[in-house]
């Protein structure tokens, strides 16, 4: 069997530890030397591939490939660039195979989300269509964990245990000083579609009275009236309340509420988060003094909350992928499967990437009280184990130290630079 | 000598580690039992005292008052109310001498800044006046990191560590999405009038080009057109722009910037923070993506991420002064003193409440680059040490495990509830 080059890809929003995920790959690519030859990462995603700007991992140390383990971000560049249907982005399916013919590329392992999935399968197919046969394996990453077919999405656990941390030590602040200050505070979280996020606050809430006393989701349309009812009883009840709100809330006539528009005279839409705008019901209509905090990156980006089981795992699949490849599975997805949930087991499953592909995962309304404003023990029950363990980066001068890769470029093969749309 | 009994009273906005300095104070309280009978606190600070609302800390278990020195927020409660003038604020420091009296309290340590240490020294001078000795030592607290004679204030270090790590890694998430999505992030942090916070994040950048790029400081007045020259610049040679702003910017009328109310046609003045209002500015005028975050009470609460040398400082100074209260001081903050930078030297001394009462601590202008946007190595030499050294509280099921104590209240001894203003 003829030894081929592998190609590692990041794509879409980064998480705290989709270099976990790079790590498990590199290192595990390394160790297949019969199979594997160079393994080269996109620079900045697909984009980069589609320009032949590829990065040789094999300058880096192996320390340096070590410490990707407890880097966040995107250590290689990732990109927001989807690639539509076969017929619709033909040119640049054929770029991607026009590269990875120069480079004697044989397996690609895409990271990502929801699209991701679905390039790589594409690839997979027109790999096939134009003789150039090439192993596709889709590695999930999303901290909206909305990949189906997968327990979780390596990236999720760590934002959900910061979320959840987070509002239970900003609760404790505000619960100490509310007889004479706050009394409402807001922590707006990420979640356009999806309210995995706002969910995982709730785990906070492990005894009765405690923060978050309010989650709102994007699966419940807002209603102002009742919104402002139960924060009103919360505060009369505990003496302050504590909001967790998801970024992508809809009002009744569907439109985001950070962007209903109706405050800012001048249209700037973007002004408002969520936090503030339910921040300003509270102080118009129920005359509360509030507090609100967007936590935006910092959230997906807080390696130095990790959870211990998403690290795991998200190195776990970047292992499991190139593992499989080697053994000659092609157009699959790696995945977490649930053993147990207490204690958590878990294990590396597959999935057809024709499966995964462009299906999103929803979050089941068995998951949300009946009420729209916490979360279920069933939710619990399935997110517990998700921010189980602490995996802390190492530290220097007292903050957490990060590695910055070489990132050598591989010296360009192709005559011609794409001539498609990036 | 007689046995007499003990006040610790918590105050102003809480912090990360103030109730370290209550595990400080009780726990070496309990050790001093020839010259200390019960320990009481304040419920919800100096109100509570007024209101002779007292808490019995001798309810407490060794192992509840030992958590405290990992849990966040202000245990037994603090409140924003400052009493004034000994003339005009007659009637509240007779009632303190009051309650005082009436339960035998021979010891009263205030926890806070400014305006405590200037209670703390009024109510010494009162009690003198009254004939009733007290023995008051101030202890200080604040993030602001503004009372004077000390090196720093227990609180601010891990605040610093907090926006540091925070911007640290939001920077890396960045960095790599920037090719094709936000290219410039802002993060919000606390400070009203002194840039103490924001210069933290400044301690991030310790290699050429990292982020933090641009500083904002309520020091120097907002200058739109630098401002954005500067945003420009470093997306062009960078590729990203991070920004720390600090929440009391000012333009140059002298308003705050997240208050200057120009954009919203209804006047909703606390719609907008600073970052906000710098990300519109940062989109119309350069047309760049961006994110932003405002921390707010995360910041201040985050005892996950708390400095080692916050923790043990915040300690020191709570059991400092039960030792020199018992020995016979009075009318003195305990401080911390700096012996060296590197490494971080630091013992407890004391400073008279007299000096410290109402006098602010500003950041020296040669702590602040001559552009106004970034610090000078002064300013990393002295903020340095004191993020030094991690402090991780325990872990249950995946969240930081604090303690809610007991709070059992002490039977009311004064025949009349107070008649003055709370």
């Amino acid at each position: 069997m003829r030894k081929r080059n592998a190609l590692y890809v990041q794509s879409g929003g980064v998480t705290a530890v989709i270099n976990a995920t790079a790590c498990g790959v590199i290192e595990t690519a390394r160790r297949h030397r019969t199979h594997i030859g160079k393994i080269f990462a996109g620079h900045n995603g697909i984009l980069g591939v589609l320009n032949e700007e590829l990065i040789d991992t094999g300058k880096e140390s192996i320390a340096a490939i070590r410490a990707l383990r407890h880097t966040p971000g995107g250590a290689f560049g990732s990109a927001r660039y989807k690639l539509k249907g076969l017929e619709e982005s033909k040119l640049e399916y054929q770029r991607l195979i026009e590269v990875f013919r120069a480079h004697d590329i044989g397996y690609f392992f895409y990271n990502g989300g929801n699209d991701s999935q679905d390039t790589a399968h594409k690839v997979s197919l027109l790999g096939r269509e134009l003789g150039y046969p090439i192993t596709c394996i889709g590695i999930p990453k999303t901290v909206d964990n909305d990949l189906p077919h997968t327990d979780t999405c390596p990236g999720f656990g760590s934002v959900a245990k910061y979320v959840a941390t987070s509002i239970r030590e900003a609760a404790f602040d505000v619960a100490s000083m509310a007889e004479t200050s706050t009394k409402v505070f807001i922590l707006e979280v990420m979640g356009r579609h999806a309210g995995w996020i706002a969910a995982a606050t709730g785990l906070a809430s492990d005894t009765p009275g405690a923060a978050p006393h309010i989650i709102l989701f994007p699966e419940i349309t807002f209603d102002e009236d009742a919104f402002l009812a139960k924060v009103k009883a919360t505060v009369a009840k505990h003496g302050h309340c504590v909001v967790a709100a998801s970024e992508g809330l809809k009002n009744k006539s569907g439109a985001f509420l950070a962007e209903s528009g109706g405050r800012d005279a001048f249209g700037h839409a973007q002004l408002g988060g969520v936090a503030p705008t339910l921040a300003t019901l509270v102080k118009e209509r129920l005359g509360l003094k509030y507090h609100w905090a967007v936590a935006d990156y910092l959230q997906r980006s807080a390696r130095h909350i990790a959870s211990k089981t998403d690290v795991e795992q998200a190195y776990a699949v970047g292992k499991t992928a190139v593992e499989r490849a080697v053994k000659g599975d092609n157009a699959i997805m790696v995945s977490i499967v649930r053993k147990s949930d207490k204690p958590y087991r878990w294990t590396i499953g597959t999935a057809p990437l024709a499966k995964v592909a462009n299906v999103e995962r929803k979050m089941p309304r068995n998951f949300i009280t009946r009420d729209g404003y916490h979360i279920t023990a069933a939710c619990r029950r399935y997110l517990q184990p998700l921010i189980g363990g602490e995996d802390y980066p190492p530290f220097k001068d007292g903050l957490p130290s990060y590695v910055k890769l070489k990132k050598v470029a591989v010296t360009k093969r192709l005559a011609e630079s794409f001539r498609g749309k990036p």
